[in-house]
């Protein structure tokens, strides 16, 4: 039997981790180290500092750093994603069988939450390991969203009313949800928000959330939209890669009444 | 001045609370541990093991608990918040004033996240110290509907479709949100789900997520939706309060492909 532990670490600072992850990264037997490529080696730098900071030496042992295989950039979205799913299975059923031939406990860090616009979970409902069933535990992890909400010191959603989640894509074909007060925006290549009618929108933007080169900027969607296009560009361009979300309303999500 | 740390604890398990949040705890001058009536001391029992593990002598003689005025169960639901929250802030101010009165470092334990429908950042916008600023500070923690899907083992969204968080009123109200193919739902008083035709739509529901008592069902709604009813009511009675979430979607969650 394999025990697959998906561990939520939060986004940028190493401190976001729960005392339940840091249990459940104690108790691996194996430590799976996925590398998404160069440009993002920050994201991988984390990982490695979460390990160095919460294990002992024996544990560091325990790590095993792999490459993952890269998405097809093809028209179908959908399939391409789908195709992606299917390799990755098979780079982490190629680390767990050599590493752990008689089953044990296998850990995997991931990126904020495994339940919010994270793949880990249907990766792992591939992994078919041969003679052996596979267990899987989920450890929640701090958003990129909680984060964001945090260092701006708002809520998601305004008083009593409801939040949509949603992608850059989405926001772009279909516009402002109709039944939603405010609008967290995840997986955005860039600018989604240039789609609305900005007039009445207020933007809460960050960028590189928890890190030492956390970018924050909100305002008036109207006149604060351009510079934060602007100010993205620039910042992917100095540091190879950028990750960002945004929250928009139409009401003031600090006010004591709604409108 | 006032510096008031807005700590989120995870809903249940103390294992939720991150690095970040055990770090401002013990940093904290003063922790507010607000009682919420006797129903449910369960919540107040969590916050004191919380301090208990985590505060050494010292530190713990700096909780100070106190009781919480109570809500105006009138018509005006948003007026009798808005009431209700001044009276909150008035209570916090008079602690705050008696315990630190030069000024130094607060810190209340929040159920969750402070920005997923919670009020203590609208209260702490009311919160006037005479001669005193105020500086707030929030501190991410894992909200129930991160423990929901972790229990149950399921993405919060559709493989790159948009997911809805609301209320049960609102639920009750409005019907399936238009724009999401999953919708979470928090403060429901019970059953909301059942405003809803039931054909084609699953439900992941959990109450006390993170606690012993936790209890999880999921299924079609046409089929577990009246013994969620019966459940929920079951459980009220026997433990003399209830605190559940749930999620409903549309298309399997963790299918490969959508639809």
């Amino acid at each position: 039997m394999i025990h697959l532990s998906l561990i939520g670490i939060g986004t940028g600072n190493p401190e976001h981790v729960t005392l339940a992850g840091v249990r459940a990264l104690q108790a691996a037997e194996l430590i799976l180290l996925p590398r998404k490529g160069e440009a993002r080696s920050d994201l991988v730098d984390l990982r490695r500092l979460l390990c160095r900071n919460l294990l002992d030496e024996a544990a560091l042992s325990r790590v095993v750093e792999f490459d993952l295989p890269r998405r097809d950039r093809r028209d179908d979205y959908l399939g391409a994603v789908d195709d992606w799913h299917a390799a990755i299975a098979e780079t982490w059923r190629e680390q767990i069988s050599c590493h752990l031939p008689q089953g044990g406990r296998a850990a995997m860090l991931i990126w904020g939450d495994p339940s919010l616009y994270d793949s880990s979970l249907r990766i792992a409902e591939r992994l078919e390991l041969p003679g052996q069933g596979v267990e899987v535990e989920v450890v929640s992890g701090i958003t990129s969203l909680q984060v964001l909400t945090a260092e701006h010191r708002i809520p998601l959603n305004a008083l009593a009313e409801p939040v949509q989640i949603t992608t850059g894509r989405r926001l772009r074909e279909r516009g402002w949800p109709e039944d939603a007060a405010s609008v967290a925006v995840m997986l955005d290549a860039g600018g989604a928000f240039q789609a609305l009618a900005p007039e009445g929108l207020h933007i809460w933007w960050g960028a590189y959330l928890g890190m030492d080169k956390q970018c924050l900027i909100d305002g008036p969607l109207a006149e604060v939209g351009p510079a934060i296009v602007e100010r993205r560009a620039a910042l992917r361009e100095r540091h190879g890669w950028i990750m960002d979300v945004y929250l928009l309303a139409r009401t003031p999500l600090l006010s004591r009444m709604p409108g």
